[in-house]
């Protein structure tokens, strides 16, 4: 889908934009349905899967990833479902509601596969859980995957670790069953939460320069290495504030802003995206998991020299506790004693820490520092002594 | 009470600590029931009440602060309270425990006033807060404070703006009767919540600098002006790194951060402590309210240029949202762009965005930076542009 944006972008704040036709209003000729089969930068023009050429001065490549359907018999059979943009969740919704499901296997336990846990779940589906790798969530450290195992459990959700899937065939008793390394498993919905995968092709045909990642190489403008081409989104890279390179890292909100920032540069208004630290989080029925910076492993390939330190902490005053639980664990560099990365879990109060932790990322604090940051204290948010804090000091004594 | 604090530190790590014997365990004297009459720095001692003496060679002053009694007709009546420490709760909670109470009246609707009316409240019991003041909370927004007023009314509890009180006598049907500028008020229980006022009465007697607040001087190792004595807490200043000065903000956890570097400094293990940005919190009801660095008072009377803008966000993502409210206020400086102040309202997620905006206070971000923080995103936690961003964007477009 080509966008124009020019000089629409004040125009546009005036109208709730939603189909082809609000666009129009604005003086923007959306063409849905509409493949980009090639990109002439020298003309300056695009040719379009209905045959026509569209002409441009300004150009944004939003084209995104795709999600990844796994290349095994049966990948393809109703009821196979991958999830990534809103016609997939409005078929997988039409499939609930006009064949009903009793049993879920999803494959692949990261975000997708914890988020689609609680909503097929909250239908009443039985749900299993498997992946390649030994545990969920595998950025998390695993003593805070044990939770999210437990978490799963408590809501009868079983997680199969070291689960390769091999084959789906129809079923008898359910509509399908699939065949993994594990055995078999029976389902009436299979969904592949197994990662993304972006295309190059178009750029690289236009000549536009990829990063170490494959991503295309933008600047803080958005600027891809053609004059008049911007990149934003998860077909861009993006650059990381902690390990100080552009990285690869497509999510949402990241792609949210790097849109904002590439419109007010073509709108004439310049502006620069400053980066990511990293940022992450997602819930899982009533667990709060969250994460920023880098873990131990990638500070170690970028060159730090990682410690870590991990307490289980409270996200209320002691003497309001009822049994939560709040884990964090920080990982500093030996080097420099800044900090690099931090995770949280619990049932409240995790994602709080990790937002803190996150501006001290983006501002370079050093976990000597984060353990005395001035934080908003009362009892029923937290202790005199915040778990950032403590954790920020356990760190410090092993560096 | 004079403790000795010295190298027990480490020690005192492997015992409960909770009674004067505990402390004997350590080496530790612990004087309870005996006041410092008087302080002999040459010399290095105290007198106590008891008529000893007690050499020192290291003196650290926590003396806190104590709770204003407002000097009114009746001010000492039974049933009358102030809450300020352990004692006060325990005789107030014997009072109501014992005597029972139908009506409580609040004078102050400040930190107290407010928690105390929630206290309440759960206790069956019906509460009237009056104020002088014309708004509960006074530091907050009236847009903010506004959302309190309406938050005591939906649980019954009122609120009397610019209402003084005047003398307190016994009652009938209710055992107190309270004289207001607005009229009576019964009540079994008064409690005044009308802040504190520190004694500087030792330090000064021992010749200690104090500030321009009249608390305490220390330097960021929490040393007073003469050698061997330190200050902590309530009876001292402390740095505020958004104002760039000494001020006196004499909240518990920043008691309790003091307390730690005086503790490492006496022991040998030297530290400093890096000062505030003003945050704080306090729960009514259903409400967060929190607040960090600067008001535009505050700004405008340190000679800052404060500009601000007030936004209501979600603290969810919109598909997701059920109603809840989150009002973000933030103030910058016109003059270096950076970020001065900022305080939240809702239901939930009020305490997190203050957290992240306290550490890029500590951290002295611009407004234009915090309009980009990358924050963990999704959408259980907030909106791909959080509160915090779009309200550093409006802000950003008045600066």
């Amino acid at each position: 889908m080509p966008y124009y944006i020019g000089d629409v972008i004040k125009e546009s704040k005036k109208l709730v934009i939603r189909t082809p036709e609000d666009f129009k209003k604005t003086g923007i000729d959306v063409k849905i349905k509409t493949r980009v089969d090639g990109i002439d930068p020298k003309k300056g023009s695009l040719s379009l899967s209905d045959g026509t050429l569209l002409p441009y001065d300004v150009l944004v490549m939003a084209t995104g990833a795709e999600a990844i359907r796994l290349d095994i018999t049966g990948g393809d059979l109703e009821g196979v479902y991958v999830l990534r943009n809103l016609t997939d969740a409005l078929k997988m919704k039409a499939y609930l509601n006009e064949k009903g499901c009793k049993k879920a296997v999803l494959i692949g336990a990261g975000y997708i596969g914890m988020e689609m846990c609680e909503a097929l779940r909250n239908l009443g589906i039985e749900v299993k859980v498997m992946d390649i790798l030994p545990r969920p969530a595998i950025r998390w450290d695993s003593e805070f995957t044990k939770m999210i195992v437990e978490e799963l459990a408590k809501t009868q959700v079983e997680f199969r670790p070291e689960t390769k899937p091999q084959a789906i065939e129809k079923g008898k008793d359910y509509r399908l069953k699939l065949q993994t390394s594990g055995g078999e498993l029976d389902a009436d919905l299979v969904l592949m939460g197994v990662g993304t995968k972006r295309s190059a092709v178009l750029a690289e045909s236009m000549g536009l320069a990829l990063g170490e990642s494959g991503a295309i190489k933008v600047d803080f403008r958005q600027k891809t290495s053609r004059e008049g081409v911007y990149a934003v989104g998860d077909c861009c890279e993006v650059f990381h504030k902690v390990a100080g390179r552009w990285v690869y890292f497509p999510l949402g909100d990241v792609a949210n802003k790097q849109g904002r920032v590439a419109g007010q540069n073509i709108g004439g208004y310049p502006a620069e995206f400053p980066g990511i630290v990293g940022a992450q989080a997602f819930k899982v029925f009533n667990l709060e998991v969250a994460a920023t910076g880098l873990t131990e492993e990638e500070a170690a390939k970028y060159g730090f020299q990682p410690v870590s330190a991990m307490i289980w902490g409270l996200p209320v005053g002691r003497p309001m506790a009822k049994g939560e639980k709040l884990g964090v664990k920080l990982v500093g560099d030996k080097t420099t004693g800044k900090l690099l990365g931090g995770q949280c879990i619990g049932e409240k109060g995790a994602v709080q820490r990790v937002s803190s932790l996150s501006v001290a990322l983006w501002a370079g604090l050093s976990v000597d520092e984060v353990g005395y940051l001035d934080l908003p204290y009362a009892p029923p948010f937290g202790g005199a002594w915040d778990a950032i804090h403590i954790a920020a000091q356990s760190l410090k004594g092993k560096m």
